[in-house]
């Protein structure tokens, strides 16, 4: 698909509903910054905001918490976002489509409007009440015979797929070498040979041109450096130093 | 190409280098259980094994503490396994491919032959001889500005995308021969490097580590079947058939 205005679609907003623990506010935020998420709203935190606890969480993600709104309720929090997913482990008494993290991902971006990701109390995650506001669920799919994801875990995986959406969220390129010319592959293997036809290692004759072959195809398959061909020429060398006539 | 029966491929295991707290060890395996990982080796954890620290923090996960195995050096932790990915936040002096957690996963899920993933000690990550065993660096994409992840929040991305491509493990698309397990390209270095400690290639002698690290990822990098290890010993022990007293 060829996108030639491509929309500016805002970042997702994190809800925290009801969050007990401030020191999992901080854990939140810094799994948030991790993949480039700074929006973060709180709804009724259970010790008030804010929290001396957070901050040490945060192992350096302040600006997160530092431009955290408080909600009263979660129809406010979500008052200008046009998407709401509601992130639950468990199935729901509340029929809604529910999405895998990935492919919320993959809506959010789509935008072009605002969505917000609400995430429940530690202990208890969300209510049903909270649930009804959110047009979709979204569930990690997770080991059925343990599930036991924590708030800050839920938080990051959600982030971590939104992040791969972006464009520094692409893969980084590998930075290895491009292999040697070829004639610079043939020059080692040249040096092998002759050094191994003093060994003795070609017996019987026969097969010498299937050992050969062999080898060839062993040393082509690494794809070596320049470099890399040049320091095997070097072990090469020291290896075959005994044979030289002294 | 038609896969009429599917190969199982094995589960990957999770190797934590040097883990210095128990806590972290214990919420690495909680992270693990989660997407359904179970086998968990330690390499010399600073605080000895088990460790009470551990089980509290694993919410759960006891089966993977149980099971742990303790080892003494990663290539020991390794050995069994044929492809080894270095899980690393930064760029390494060592030159290899770098994957994503999600090109990681796919190719595990190929397989057929087992794989280890490498997580580092908190504070530091893996060092430069520790990632010189694997062939393959994985590195989560993450905010260029703010990047924090700790242990268990790396693990469980990693398990995450794992878990992904269980149900529909691609089939093995190629038909080369699976790289050897560990022990046996480690068997073909220790020869290698026996025998240029005989012809003085190691010099100067503060340069020795450096250059048995540079032929370590050179000797890694081709992902050579057992079969092609056994012909290169052969190689070697004809290279060094002169050095043997006559």
């Amino acid at each position: 698909m060829t996108v030639l205005n491509p929309v500016i679609v805002p970042n997702p907003v994190v809800v925290l509903v009801r969050p007990q623990l401030g020191e999992n506010i901080g854990k939140a935020a810094r799994a948030m910054l991790n993949f480039g998420l700074t929006e973060m709203r709180l709804v009724t935190p259970r010790d008030g905001w804010p929290n001396p606890q957070a901050g040490p969480a945060a192992s350096g993600a302040d600006v997160v918490l530092e431009q955290a709104r408080v909600f009263d309720s979660v129809a406010d929090a979500v008052a200008d976002c046009a998407h709401v997913y509601a992130t639950t482990v468990r199935k729901r008494g509340v029929t809604k489509p529910v999405m895998t993290p990935e492919a919320a991902a993959r809506a959010i971006h789509a935008g072009p409007e605002r969505s917000a990701i609400l995430f429940g109390p530690e202990r208890s995650g969300l209510e049903t009440d909270d649930v009804a506001l959110a047009r979709t669920i979204l569930t990690v799919p997770i080991n059925p015979e343990f599930g036991s994801l924590n708030l800050a875990q839920a938080v990051i995986l959600v982030a971590y797929e939104w992040s791969k959406g972006r464009d520094l969220a692409s893969p980084p390129l590998t930075d290895i070498d491009p292999p040697a010319p070829h004639e610079e592959l043939e020059g080692m293997i040249g040096q092998l040979d002759t050094l191994l036809e003093t060994t003795g290692f070609f017996f019987p004759p026969d097969r010498t041109p299937a050992t050969k072959r062999t080898l060839r195809t062993l040393l082509t398959k690494p794809g070596w450096s320049s470099q890399e061909v040049r320091t095997l020429r070097g072990v090469l060398s020291a290896l075959g130093g005994a044979k030289r006539p002294r």
